[in-house]
């Protein structure tokens, strides 16, 4: 089934150029565990985060194929940065995480992935994150097949401690626009 | 809350001694991802696995408390290690994961898992896999607290191909007891 | 915070008239519970499904807002008509649900639902249905405010056993389009 | 596979007698949907509730088994009666449910309901809800099989409007027991 609901032009390849030293600096600030996988951060705002895994072996369980973990490390990853700028730098707290597998990717495979809010309220915030794998030797769709899908709940009303402030320092440094305002659901 | 559910044997930190060689080289050759991010697997059998993660900053996210995500790499983890041993070394592939998160854990801390199967069927199994920190400097109640519990549901009736079968050698080698039995349930 | 996803079109009150007695007569076949609750099943199809509930009290909790107990049948009933639909009319078993709720709809409300595939596989199929109320006295937003998202997992390779041959014939009867080809993902 | 963590005690149908009448005009009162489904609430209290429900066709879907929705809307009824008693009857607010199912029940069958809390913090609760059926035409295993089990997860520190004030009298008047404190957990 082809997924209708990707946009085709914020998953075109030339969008995605090799890796850059630059996008590399920014998971390894924003990210530590992301970057560890070998997961590349790109966009980053509080309406919208993008970014890319190359498939290596760091990122496989022993069948080869990607880890299913390892996309629910993403989701989550992506899922509570988006909340912090979102909330505007409040301190947010994941308290569910629940993702579909829908196909695999595997060793040389490019995933494309992509957060976006489906919620964002007083209280709490739901976040959807998609993954795709691009066309190649794994996909001979030619388009991008989605992967995994996931929805990642946070609370989004919690006090940062003072010795936390700067924790989300580096997260304000690369964000684009400004945080959203809140919604008028209670939830 | 104390949880009421914890079996206070299997968590007595006497029985979690310090890291050892021999589970650190078999979580890299069962597991290597969640080997990167510090898990050791300890007891392996087609109805239960254990293991242990000393939180350091490898994984932990900006505010410096174990990464949520990381959480549900080692329920899908343990759980896809569980499910192909209760199948009798079939082929499974997770289709999803629910996970929630109750408490944080930081550096310092040491977390241990434990998974168990909650129904295993002729196509489908489900594990749940629980966390819990050990008493020390961010648990004062004196046991283990529990800071997440996740359901895994996977399809378990794939065949291996052959390029494959040999994936599942290394579990063989390190599994305790018999696979498990089908159970009379379709589903 | 506007749901950018809901296709308002679809969503025009004007085409959701007041009560049909064909309607009516239509969930009782095809969904006895979900018509003892009042939902009224509208379009039928292998790639989408609608339908609409006037809030009564038939179908609130004791806070006089919509059970959500509720909207989690509706999206369960929706979304199994929709995976026997699009696996030829085999069997399915829904094996798992996960629905977010986002905000709350009372008495007097109108509320619609739409039900998409999100996965159509050989084995498995996801389907996403969402819950909308139409603007009016608890909705000053001017557009269709979401209620709720569901996740519905199935599994669709299921034989028909012989005295229920003939369970899937009213749904035949009132299913628009042909089923869905299944697709090369093997999940 | 026998669920070794049935209490059978609790699930002995010696402790399930035949449909009362005050079970049914305590569920009319508590539950108006739950008690329209044919469900009886049993017992009403902070740490668990349990009820039964004789499966009809009222509850069922065209292929004559128990409707999967039927199965959520009890595990949301429970979760939400329980999490309000919890938490000294707050307002509480469902943000998610997830259920898996494992069985099936037919008409005819007995099944069986049992909520507990998994996790009762400051800002949420988390709910287990099992359902099992009893022994009898579709179930030779010689004791109650599970067929579904959920987690409801809860806000629970929303104030109650003033007009809402009495909403939580009926459950006050039924609940076994005094409210459960809070826990420590921030979450």
């Amino acid at each position: 089934m082809q997924d209708r609901t990707i946009n085709q032009a914020s998953m075109d390849p030339s969008r995605h150029p090799q890796t850059t030293s630059s996008n590399n600096s920014k998971t390894a600030e924003l990210d530590p565990v992301l970057h560890s996988i070998g997961f590349e951060i790109e966009e980053v705002s509080p309406s919208q985060l993008t970014g890319r895994l190359p498939i290596t072996t760091r990122c496989c369980q022993p069948f080869q194929v990607l880890h299913g973990g390892v996309s629910a490390l993403v989701a989550e990853g992506l899922a509570s940065m988006g909340a912090h700028m979102a909330s505007g730098y409040r301190r947010v707290a994941g308290i569910s995480l629940t993702i579909n597998h829908f196909r695999s990717a595997a060793v040389g495979d490019l995933v494309l992935a992509r957060a976006k809010p489906v919620h964002v309220g007083r209280s709490t915030q739901v976040w959807e994150v998609k993954l795709w794998k691009q066309p190649g030797n794994n996909n001979k769709a030619g388009h991008p097949q989605i992967i995994s899908e996931s929805r990642v709940t946070l609370l989004c009303n919690l006090p940062v401690p003072d010795n936390l402030k700067h924790a989300g320092d580096a997260l304000q440094k690369y964000a684009e626009g400004s945080p959203k305002a809140a919604t008028s659901s209670k939830l």
